[in-house]
């Protein structure tokens, strides 16, 4: 026998402490985009390694904890590649599975659909803290919906939710990549070479936009034109106001073909910023690209300024569903951070209401068998009043246990004594 | 690329109305357990591979999904068996994740530990109707209470979870390993083949005294041992009350050593038969065997009889986390049978109460946008009454649509026209 105490690595063991608080986590989350019309659905955590390693993950293509064959299916002695040994593999987001889902399931489903998945992914990356090979995501999806209703319902149902779990101050920043496009376009850049200058774009946040710049122009991008696709991005920095500094940007590309991304922001944006029930800010950021190569219209992301890190974010990917459904879907999805909004909550010292205060009852040593239904029922009638009630055996060291017990939040304490 | 619609084999997709139940079962348990205080804890869904073969899994053992090595760990070439190739698996249970994790965290847990744990877990059985390769378990432990306070209250926990979910005559049927080896003992078996008699004794409810008669004497045990060995059955098969049902038993084993486990059977029947807050009964089965090797004294089993089916059970098991955490843990748990509770509720068409009727806002196209503010406005306030609202673009054939959105529960429907 060769037991280990440790979990395997890269994962960890979830504590009570924060194990209730993802599970209240967990309920305002779901409550919240229930009440908006999203149905919870759920896909088995492994697929067909098939439709994992299509192109669809980007990078997380690369770091797939596979599934091992089984009985006559493995042939180790033969086997040369991965591929001859495992044919499924853990899926590392839910986009992929929820394609799949939504191409076996079509004819079951309403359209739109609206899905509200909340499970755990694996990615084996290399373990550093608070990274963690298996993690939970929030993803909240409108399958069959072209038009930009989607969007807005996604931005206003997750703003809502960080709400309600008490962030404030928050921006969900947006943008469309039909506009990341055409800016690129109208200042010269080929079409084909986008994909380069957005990695960099990506980085204004982090390097500004003299580092842009200067990685650009090492890249052999003609100085003249880097510096007018900068100039771009400054016209939109100088509005507050997120309808004036989509107008602004317009107004500067004039004709330039944009595919509807100006109109399809100004309609999201009036919408959102006359509806939103909670406490953000809703910014354009034209050098919003998001990594994922599948999103074809906008795209957008939670930024808390005051910690300078997002916790969510989601697009449009018109085209994903397709490749499974073998035709046309319309799909657009908001994924919140949950790790990342338990690591905040746990840090800012967040305490979950609790209904009633918890009760803990102390049965002394020796407390005579036929009166302990007694206790039973006391505390049945308190948890039907909605307590917490836990029945304890009381032990020699009673100083230590109340400490103890008051520290996993029951305050009050009652004793049962033998005589 | 090779994108396959279907889930992987022996898994399924679980569709909307199927996950809602699954949700709100999901809810009454952890609101119930929690109110007895347990405390929700997760572990991660792969364990290292030592610790899932150590004998701790029965038959399930044989079932691992095993995760392939990555990188340089990974050497195909020269691979042999299956442990050269993968170093992890999927948890079978969470029995075996759970003395790991209380190993691993002791210092850090309240002692008693009430644990409540719900996760998937994967074994790769042979795929058929109803089971599946990907499962819920939903399990109460108690860690560090060696008296039956911890029986008991799993027993009145499961059973009042149970209730809430709208079960009514079942029966929560108990036993205890001592009283079987007694039992066996007493009338002559040898001790070290009591296995393969209980293997044999737990086909009871199937075959019959007559079946297990003819099945010991086959195996070559004597007929007047056998003979005697079932007329202790009968004896308690005559008596309705279960206090009764265990002193005919005691009776008539009198003076043979029972390891204390008459008197526990007793104390915890007395305090089950007076505190129960739902409408079940409390049997003593002493044919009640129970698979798993692992179990050391009381064990348990839910019975429904009108189905003829078990859904949960457990036991006491004092031994295994000790092998994890170096030292005697006693331990005891009640395993919900999740899925078999989704089915049976699934059939027999239960309804999830909803606070307040749905509603669907239907927009029409043409709609003009600097007006759908106010509709996520009125949308909004109805939500805040708790109301679930569905927000979607009217579609042509309206009248289709709206039998489509009565069929998801919604049938209030509210029309917004262009003029």
């Amino acid at each position: 026998m060769n037991y280990t105490k440790k979990p395997v690595t890269g994962m960890k063991d979830i504590l009570p402490s924060e194990s209730e608080l993802r599970d209240y986590v967990k309920g305002v989350i779901s409550d919240t985009y229930r009440s908006w019309g999203f149905t919870p659905i759920e896909t088995p955590c492994m697929e067909n390694i098939g439709n994992l390693t299509g192109g669809n993950g980007g990078d997380n293509e690369k770091l797939i904890f596979k599934v091992l064959k089984r009985g006559e299916k493995l042939n180790l002695a033969d086997a040369v590649t991965e591929e001859d040994v495992a044919d499924m593999g853990m899926r590392y987001d839910l986009t992929v599975p929820l394609s799949r889902y939504y191409a076996n399931n079509e004819n079951n489903l309403p359209s739109p659909f609206k899905a509200l998945q909340m499970g755990n992914v694996w990615r084996a990356e290399r373990p550093q803290k608070g990274r963690y090979r298996q993690f939970m995501q929030c993803d909240i999806d409108i399958l069959g919906e072209p038009s930009n209703l989607a969007e807005t319902e996604l931005i206003l149902a997750a703003g809502q939710t960080l709400g309600r779990l008490g962030f404030k101050d928050f921006q969900i920043r947006i943008n469309d990549r039909r506009l990341l496009k055409a800016m690129a376009l109208c200042c010269g850049f080929n079409e084909e070479k986008t994909g380069e200058v957005f990695i960099v774009l990506d980085k204004m946040d982090k390097i500004g936009a003299d580092g842009v710049r200067s990685e650009l122009t090492q890249m052999g991008y003609d100085a003249a034109m880097v510096d007018k696709y900068l100039s771009l991005f400054e016209i939109v920095s100088g509005e507050s106001k997120i309808t004036e500094a989509i107008e602004a940007l317009k107004a500067t590309l004039g004709d330039y073909p944009d595919e509807g991304g100006f109109e399809n922001l100004l309609t999201i944006a009036k919408s959102v910023e006359a509806a939103k029930t909670a406490d953000f800010e809703l910014v354009f950021d034209p050098t919003l690209v998001r990594g994922m190569s599948y999103y074809t219209g906008t795209i957008f992301e939670i930024a808390l300024p005051g910690l300078g890190i997002s916790c969510g974010g989601g697009g449009r990917y018109d085209g994903m569903v397709g490749r499974f459904a073998g035709h046309d879907v319309p799909a657009c999805g908001f994924s919140l951070g949950f790790e990342r909004i338990i690591l905040i909550m746990t840090e800012q010292g967040f305490k979950i209401p609790e209904v009633a205060s918890p009760v803990a009852f102390l049965i002394e040593k020796g407390y005579p068998a036929d009166k302990l239904p007694g206790i039973f029922a006391e505390a049945a009638k308190l948890r039907e009043s909605g307590s917490r009630v836990l029945v304890v055996n009381m032990k020699k060291n009673k100083k230590h246990q109340k400490e103890q017990l008051a520290e996993e939040g029951y305050t009050e304490i009652k004793e049962f004594f033998k005589d």
